[in-house]
């Protein structure tokens, strides 16, 4: 027979409440008293089942967190402020890698079997109708690193691409670039396509300056320095970059360092996303700040209060970006 | 009424065995099956349920994965290799971060609470008592780049961490360096421990070699590039280091750098791990191999195994290292 919450309490000599405190996340109990529980659990073989409890209560606690990206650096902050962020709040990610996913379908039917209350689709790379397909079944999503669109059909929370290009733009501008080139992601993410939108949109401010685009493959060290060693060998002259991510400008100085060149005494780049090895002094690179952790702050926030009222209509919250200047463009003028 | 699979078999017109594949990962339907199958469940509502079902069968599929350092870039591969693995046989990772946790029992009791059918600790830190206390709990467990011992009490995969460090002084003794270092992760770690033995041992077998020793506060950047701050303030001789691990390296490059020095000009520096970042042109490290990818397959293989019988006594799966000859040591005699 199942030994019961009602066995330990009689065996520790509290009450039934105390035994339920003690296995709560965030729930008050003394610390002597938890010693009481677990002593008698332990000694009774009591194991509280947070999935058999989901069956009466409707929630497992689980959150899937989608990913389609293990290859950037970036992600390293993402989920460990995710884990943490949902951990606090008692809640579990179970982690889903699309990374070389051929049916994302697959996901959508897996998360719905494993009862997830909500799932976070962190990449800026997936397409709107993925996030929308949970929508669909009825799962409450949160899209995080997705695009701002005025009538949002799931939660998004991410910069506004299309201001962080033109923010790139009037950067390299404004420290005299007149050739300036962007260098983005794959051409069929939201985030690539938004970024070169506001970039050509504040080049075409300035008569001045001219600008070349071209796309890497990826999010990825890789495709940033084979897109960069093309340009090159195609005898690209711009005399600025700005590369679609970090891991991509790193990819970048790579090909440049490799081709006998410097950054910024030959060519100068910027990134975008400020992730931790950007300051690193081997990389040291001049980039524009993606606020991941309020983002990801906001999200977790945002999902717990979808768990306690799933009515909520959908909202774009939106998170100011900055230049954070380091060594890899030439001084303002 | 909850819709079932019999539902679903009779107005898709199929057999309820082929529902059931449907639903089952790796499972042989012919795509003309799972379409009819899937609109039946659609208009039905019907989604099979992998918790309720894991009350029949006493599997819930998932894999609880602890990890306890997500600002070492080398984690990027292990959570890609793993959650790809675990996934490719139908199982999933409940990630858990214990990175600013100070109390792992926290995560014994949150993960029995979950009923995970086996747990992967992918740590070379923490120490051999927390997986046993998974053991200790009747979980099935896999301990990934943990310590060998003679008599494991649980299941351990990783590489010698002796040897590699015996191989760290042959490759800088074998280079001429005769006056080396030890630049080590944290002392409390057993992988530190035993690679600071094994390169110990081999420098006393070379009466002309000295060496000195000191350790960083964890595997980062910032830790190895205070380290070597301080051991280059207080007017360190060594002419190569060994470094814990390639993140530890980086750090130790950046305060190398940072003092007007080079690589491997004025300072030899070797790390451990090769993780993808080592081999890019601006880190172009020498290091060790560890052979990760290996050890994950194996890893994966291990508990898949033990959830078919769980009455395998443990065992040690141990992996051979090798050098990766790059740009940050001086060439062989």
């Amino acid at each position: 027979m199942a030994v019961t919450l009602k066995d330990v309490a009689e065996r520790a000599g509290v009450s039934r409440s105390a035994v339920s405190r003690t296995y709560t996340e965030g729930a008050s109990v003394s610390k002597q008293t938890r010693r009481k529980v677990e002593k008698a659990a332990d000694e009774l073989g009591y194991s509280p089942n947070a999935l058999a409890s989901s069956l009466t209560t409707g929630r497992t606690k689980l959150i899937g967190l989608v990913s389609n990206n293990f290859h950037n650096p970036i992600f390293l902050e993402v989920f460990d402020l995710f884990t943490k962020g949902l951990q606090e709040r008692g809640l579990r990610p179970l982690l889903v890698n699309l990374t070389d996913e051929v049916d994302p379908e697959n996901s959508v039917r897996m998360l719905r079997a494993y009862s997830v209350d909500a799932v976070i689709v962190a990449s800026s790379t997936l397409p709107e109708s993925f996030a929308e397909g949970f929508r669909e079944a009825g799962v409450p999503v949160v899209h995080s690193f997705g695009r701002h669109v005025a009538s949002p059909k799931v939660n998004v929370l991410g910069i506004n691409n299309i201001e962080a290009g033109r923010m790139a733009a009037q950067t390299l501008i404004a420290r005299g670039y007149n050739r300036v080139a962007f260098l983005g992601g794959p051409e069929s993410a939201t985030s690539t396509q938004d970024r070169h939108r506001g970039f050509t949109e504040e080049v075409n401010l300035h008569p001045d300056v001219t600008m070349t685009t071209s796309f890497a493959d990826a999010y990825s060290f890789e495709a940033g320095r084979t897109e960069m060693q093309r340009v090159l060998a195609e005898g690209g002259t711009a005399e600025a970059y700005f590369c679609g991510d970090d891991v991509l400008s790193i990819g970048v100085l790579s090909a440049i360092q490799a081709a006998g060149l410097s950054a910024p005494d030959d060519i100068g780049i910027l990134g975008l996303n400020d992730m931790e090895m950007a300051g690193w002094e081997n990389i040291n690179l001049t980039t524009i700040h993606n606020p991941i952790k309020q983002i990801i702050a906001s999200s977790v926030e945002l999902v717990s209060a979808m768990l306690k009222d799933d009515d909520r209509f959908p909202e774009a919250r939106l998170f100011a970006c900055h230049v954070v200047e380091r060594g890899t463009l030439r001084p303002l003028k």
